[in-house]
């Protein structure tokens, strides 16, 4: 994908700051970041959408999540951190190179996810139980 | 742990709406969604925090969210979701259980990350470069 970002920054052809690298993924400060020591990974390879991932590469990518989130607390010396990937514009993805952001976060720093949660009228979790199960085929993966 | 709320889940002692279940996660619905069809991953295993959790581990819950994800965008005609695990209680993490949010998202649902994204100054991004680098011992895996 030559126009993509990310595939740009995985090939070398634009810098970015590297913290973590192997076979299946890079991991770089975000260049616009949400606090200091925000971190992007994303698989070398290109795919749009989290969804669009084969599950052995999202495994490659989630494995190096934990090393990272340590690194990154004693880095920043954050308390805490979100890992957060948007998949799909209505999400809040802006490039079209799936990416899991991790974001350091302190107490009252303003960040994190509008939380608003409701609860499901009486039924209602039953209906979408069996609609993801007819979805996903069987309860058991 | 079993004072844990999500081990009683998946030990069966608490009832929830499982969608997918295997070897090492369960998946289930929120409870106090925040968009119907809200979905919850978390290992079968106990660990505080996603720092806790060993990199296999990390990668078999991985390797289900990509097929969670289509079966969501299927069952709740979202136009995208957020994954989302919150690393501590600073950054917004109630149950002490590491799970994943799989969180349906639509154009305008008012939900989402307050995203508020700086820059750095000269210098700023190498050094935090540096120092992750030293963190993680090495920038190959």
């Amino acid at each position: 994908m030559s126009g993509c970002l990310f595939c740009r920054i995985v090939a070398g052809d634009i810098p970015a700051a590297v913290v973590l690298e192997n076979d299946t993924v890079v991991a770089f400060l975000d260049i616009g970041p949400l606090a200091d020591g925000h971190i992007l990974v994303v698989p070398r390879k290109h795919f749009d959408l989290l969804v669009d991932v084969p599950p052995e590469t999202c495994s490659a990518v989630a494995s190096v999540v934990p090393v990272l989130g340590r690194a990154l607390l004693d880095v920043t010396q954050a308390d805490g951190f979100n890992l957060l990937v948007n998949n799909g514009r209505a999400a809040g993805q802006e490039v079209m190179h799936v990416h899991w952001h991790l974001i350091p976060r302190s107490s009252g720093d303003g960040l994190g996810y509008r939380w608003n949660a409701g609860s499901y009228p009486p039924g209602k979790a039953d209906e979408l139980k069996d609609r993801y199960l007819a979805s996903l085929g069987s309860p058991k993966d």
